[in-house]
């Protein structure tokens, strides 16, 4: 093979140049002349990015959703395991390896995200965004040992940063990476954080009895400890969906390359890009076991999100319910107190809203609609690559965000405030007909009935009912229409 | 406790009756007076069930919409799981117990269900689907001791058959059960028989080249095999997530009764309740952690959900794969030829339609549809109930079933007689100019684009254009631009 | 032309048999043998249709959804009119467009429904559903004049009965008045009927002051007929919306055949076909402007699916205000006392549910997914055709249905039967804090807004607060705190 | 009425301030007290913004939407509207309606921007939105007479800027009044451009004959314009569509305060501030029939996104049939040419991929997905308040506003650079079996079958099996068999 035709090895591996100490940014004013493979284009001078990027920029202003900073830094790490993994095989030089490496760095700790533009629609398949990180750290890397910016020399955007790889395989794989960051970084330590607030809840309340509600009607009672056990248990399951759903994320179809088959990377080339990626994240990523499947479909992402409404579902349960449980104050059920954040009203002076849950609530909408749109899209692949995969991370990346600062704000500003109102609680206790049921055994369903009803009908208090029915005494009523025996063992649900 | 008092057990736990040999059926005409707490219906005087059963037939003749039957053979397991459990503890004599026992196993065996009428849109808990359980169950058991139809003597639909029941816990868990079996016995066979017909296709295929599309657009080569593969490894994940997400089904909400508190249920009886459903369904079920939150939400269901969505989202691909590269026969992609099964067109004489893909794909739509359904209804729980049961259980059931059988036809009527149309498979691979790929790690990426670029624009073939490029010779580019090269280890994906 | 030659009108025109007058019924039993162009099939004896019916059944029996009767009724009209048409212009013998238009009637009248099989999940043009009509109208022709089932002599199911038409234009023309009649004669006078309902209890409720709620919490007062007034308004306005979006219906694809050119149709057709339907059906249909828009795309029934989602919306609020109201019946809002239809639990006696609440939000929820489901099958076209038609039929009439069923079962058997318990509409009005508001034009929004929270902090009544503040005195205060003077003009809402 | 005693008119209204010519902005650091009725909060010294704002701005830190500027801009009309209606009437003394009108003007021009901070998740009321919009305003008036910020003195929040309103009736004012100009200004003429454009192609290539394709099947020919103007009728359907939808947002909710009474605000107010908010956009804004229904419901909006639901199904067949039409180069169907905007791999050198129209494809899955969620928000108002505003606002401005670009981009940059690949779309006409169905009205439907099916068996052209058939002659062959005259008139849907 002669230097002449071969583009990717040129300058040799053996005049490692010296890598300067050069702050990030480009001081230069105006527009820089850069190409790619369908000719030149300008660029604004001072940022790093290359051709494609700006024709993307063109091509693509709709709206302005920006492909979420999360998938570059998680392409920061695609691109310096594959350098690792290439300059160990000798495929590239040592000092090209290291410098990729270098920047990827810098890429993954956020250094760059000024000089990632681009729309979240755009091209299905990601290239762009690919291209846009090539592109940067080739010239990021170019800056680094005093070349010319755009010369692609000594570090080509597809040779060298882009080595062993496609978009059609690395754009999944970061956006693995991106959500599984995502969801253990931000929303689960978020969610865990709630849970651990309505548990200590739960834990407080544990024997203060209430009335239950099925149906919004009056049932028989339970202690408010039970009913947020309930909401603890929800979430904590919730949790484990969400880390199950999670798991599907570990394999990356990195090395899948075009198509899948691996054209143009090397045998392990998968495996110990996925084994870097896993030790520099700190989280067990290996290798998809097929990647025909990744790439053609996105399977993983959709199980994902299915997890985020995991969450979203019950939390909008939760929601509704306290601010059902806090409504009123004189004209609603009234037996929860939430902390007043924030004036209520512009025109009704004095008035408290339990503004914490219709937040949740309405970001639980969102999460559930982007689940869809996520289903939608997973659904729409074809042949050897589903070309959704934008929309599919924005929408992940938005629900898993929301989800997380929403159960943040839920527990500090609304649950870890909330009071109770005891003398409502006790006072539907006692004034409930639904206590009828703990004589249901004892006298039979239609006798229980007659007098629930028969209370209903006069306004009286069941017990008067009770006793007027004759089938049932003053002592007897009073042992087994007690509502703290009616509640079971309230701690068994701690 | 007095006779008077006791509607419970007013007939004596000795005195067991002779249980008759008599088949089901009730040889009437006209109208039978029922009666519940509320007064006196007329009902069908050759259906077993009573007077709540015919006051929702009446209320809640909404479309034609009929509450599941399979619902009805899982109430059968309840309601025989309880009658053991509340005969071994002697609360119900030994001879009640299997009298309900007996007509239970009628009822799951779907011997009674043509007295299971009910409406989809009822009662929100679906209480009335669990009273026209009790009531049949009541008369049929009535019947088989010769006693008085609508009696509720010897055995109370309330007191007996629903004893230590609420509608709040065992509507759930009759939902479980059905789901698990629908799951299990109808859904995982009918997609297990079409991953393997669709290994069997990537096995026999393995090593057919053909040209890999990605945007549509021609891409680099990959073997039949492995594009089959992809698609047998989307569908053996999907299974792993249905099986699951199926998973959390196990847990029942029986014992909880009312409001989760267990009133009116023994100590243990939860357990022992699952621990029967277990026993008689073969399936791991177990008594839920907490019960509050399996009565309030119904997460577990909305988590089953996703995993069929899971398996719709990848068969919606799949099928619109097959009919794409069957598409033709003279002026589409024409690589794969499909069974012809039925004329296509009234008009078009001679038109054979992919119509076997085209049904998977409204019934993948129409799951997905329903998945919403389940989550948002799953989303509008209230305080100790989830009142959207009925909706959930019929989307749910509906779901499988259709998932199950279109799989079922797709493999026998289209997979199965599948066959590749060689020529052109094996034209597209001369004719595609993105084998060029293969050259790019010799001689860079910009140097390959501009020879695919020069071939496109001059219609040459890619070998023409590159030897023209004077970048690669003939020899070396005959061993480089290899398909059979490029498709890397067809067989590892297998 | 040669008879040789000709297949269509073998049998001459001037040779009109007898019409016998046989009523609808084959005596017989075993199978039928039956061909079409791909060979024969046995179907059974007692049923009129052919070939293509049968092997729909044996290829497409998914799950247990029918097409929609509504469809094939639909589907006569469409057969009658051609038939009208093609004779008129002498395409078709006399003799034989009566004899197609005589069994079309049948068809509409739904007197041959048991002979219309076939499954939703088919071909996706609803081509076997046409056929399963040309077949069923040949054969009964043909006996009707004494011939030989399946002999497709004189009466042949694609040269006659399906004369200048396609499944491509005439599935969708049977869609849009299966649509249309569904809105106008089952959906829109349930809806009419349940908003006068809901007119009456505005009207009968107009003058009883009520405390509003905002957020759930307690706000300033209205009237329970303004409140019932915005309901009212909430449908008619939907009414307006369903009727509006249904207007998209009148356009027909008819005429357009194959794939919108009209090929095989002579000019006029269109026209002609659509002024026959639209006197048959007494609705203005008129041919599509554009039949290639009509054919590849299903907009206008995306379209009207949207008019359903604007009933099921306000809908869904009304149905949850009203089960919220009457919450109770002593720890709830208890507002309104709705009719007890059923008893409520099966274990808790006495207990009353808002069940038609329950199954009219249900019902919406339905709504809302299924026209997710049209929707995302309305995107699925492609090129001359959206082969997504009987998912979206069959939503569509689903959706029309148990809407309209819902709405009548909600009027009946809840709205009309509501009663208002007045003790508690005036206590909430009396103890509300949020009357402040009227002070606050005259004292300024800050200090009434000190009085209210102090009033709430001191359980104090709001009089007492004022009073008691300095900024206001007595008969001030109760000149301008008069709610009965703050619900404005109670009947301009009317 | 004292001075005492009044808040509101204390600063009398013939001491009009000069008002100074201050540009906007606040030329301060560090913070600066603010106080509600709550008590006191720091805020930004550089900001306008009060206490409100900021609470809401620390409470509701949710991700990182903000509610939309436009918003803002339409809340600028509703307080100008009010001003001018207030002074007027002598409410409001001449000089403070007119300063409020002048920092309104300031508001609707986008000028204070900066000082609107706040989130879509807060309270589903937008009442932290509408207190934002009333302390920016107040305070920058105040800066313009030289009064003290957060002294609320001259013009106070609520009593001045807010006089005659609540949040709950004019936040949807302003949700409606952003609606109709972002439909009207920015997505109506970017579809009508994109609707030209296509209309420009359909008589460009009017008589161009291809062969059609229904279930992706070859079918009988119509031309490339009849096509295209199935394409531009589709969007003329859908314009119509949003006009329609969109002219619900007419009616506005202004003037009905609190809960739709109108308490605090004067007879004739409502219809007064519609006429005002009409005047100055231009529009024919209204006030709403009934209060109750436009602030209890937001059905107006859920109509309104089913406008723009229905031009995102037709924009994504479209977008996938040029996608489908245009694949290839060489292995695809070919028909089109589409522009080469960037390079379209980062491994497969020379690609070039159908980018524009992925992008709208995700671009219309994310429209119907936020349509979803407002049609779930939609469901989900209590009493006299849908408290789910912010969340709906949020998601018709983003989906109306993408799809407003991707319109603009997909047709500058694909639809005017498209080309036709002539001989690929004559070769499929000349290969296409289905040209047969021309014989059928001459021969039958068996007939034409069988020709077309021997044909397809043994790889011959239509001519040749028509001929061995002996069905049809030559000469008869060539003059029905006629692509051109099988489109029938193809200007006739120009």
């Amino acid at each position: 093979m002669t230097a002449q035709r071969s583009g990717v090895d040129r300058i040799g591996a053996d005049q490692a140049p010296k890598i300067l100490d050069i702050p990030i940014g480009l001081e230069a004013s105006g527009t820089r002349r850069e190409t790619d493979s369908m000719g030149a284009v300008d660029v604004p001078a001072d940022r790093y990015w290359g051709a494609q990027t700006q024709r993307s920029l063109i091509h693509f202003s709709i709206g302005d959703d920006r492909m979420p900073k999360a998938v570059y830094h998680a392409y920061g790490y695609v691109k310096k395991a594959a350098a690792i993994v290439n300059g160990r095989a000798g495929r590239l030089p040592a000092w090209k390896a290291e410098l990729i490496e270098k920047v990827a760095d810098e890429v993954i700790a956020g250094r760059l995200d000024d000089h990632f533009p681009l729309y979240v629609w755009q091209t299905g398949s990601g290239t762009q965004s690919n291209m846009n990180t090539n592109e940067v750290i080739s010239n990021r890397a170019i800056q680094l040992v005093g070349g010319e910016l755009g010369s692609k020399s000594p570090i080509h955007p597809n040779d060298h940063v882009n080595m062993g790889q496609s978009s059609n395989d690395t754009f999944p794989t970061a956006m693995h990476i991106a959500a599984v960051e995502a969801v253990r970084d931000r929303l689960l330590p978020s969610v865990q954080a709630l849970l651990q607030a309505i548990e200590a809840k739960s834990a407080q309340w544990h024997d203060v009895v209430k009335i239950g509600r099925t149906h919004l009607e009056d049932a028989v009672p339970l202690t408010v400890g039970q009913e947020w056990s309930g909401y603890a248990h929800q979430l904590r399951q919730a949790v484990d969906r969400v880390t199950g759903s999670a798991d599907g994320l570990r394999e990356l179809a990195a090395g899948g390359t075009a198509v899948g088959t691996g054209l143009n990377a090397p045998p392990g080339f998968a495996e110990q890009v996925a084994a870097e990626i896993a030790a520099a994240t700190g989280y067990p990523f290996t290798t998809a076991e097929n990647k025909f499947a990744a790439q053609g479909g996105l399977d993983a992402m959709t199980g994902a999100s299915a997890g985020l409404r995991a969450l979203a579902v019950p939390l909008m349960k939760i929601a509704n319910d306290i601010r059902w449980l806090a409504s009123g104050p004189r004209c609603g059920l009234g037996e929860l107190v939430l902390p007043a954040n924030e004036p209520g009203s512009s025109i009704m002076p004095g008035k408290v809203n339990p503004t914490q849950c219709e937040a949740m609530v309405m970001v639980c909408i969102q999460v559930l609609s982007e689940d869809t749109a996520i289903a939608f899209a997973g659904s729409q692949g074809n042949f050897e690559l589903n070309a959704m995969r934008p929309v599919i991370i924005n929408n992940f990346l938005h629900a898993a965000t929301i989800l997380a600062d929403a159960c943040s704000k839920l527990r500090q500003y609304c649950i870890e405030g909330t009071r109770l109102d005891r003398d409502r609680i006790d006072g539907y206790v006692d004034r409930s007909l639904m206590l009828v049921t703990a004589l249901s055994p004892v006298i039979g369903y239609d006798k229980a009935s007659a007098i629930a009803h028969q209370a209903a009908a006069e306004g009286t208090t069941l017990r008067e009912a009770a006793l007027a029915s004759g089938h049932v005494g003053a002592e007897e009523f009073d042992r087994i229409v007690d509502p703290a025996a009616m509640v079971g063992s309230a701690r068994r649900h701690g």
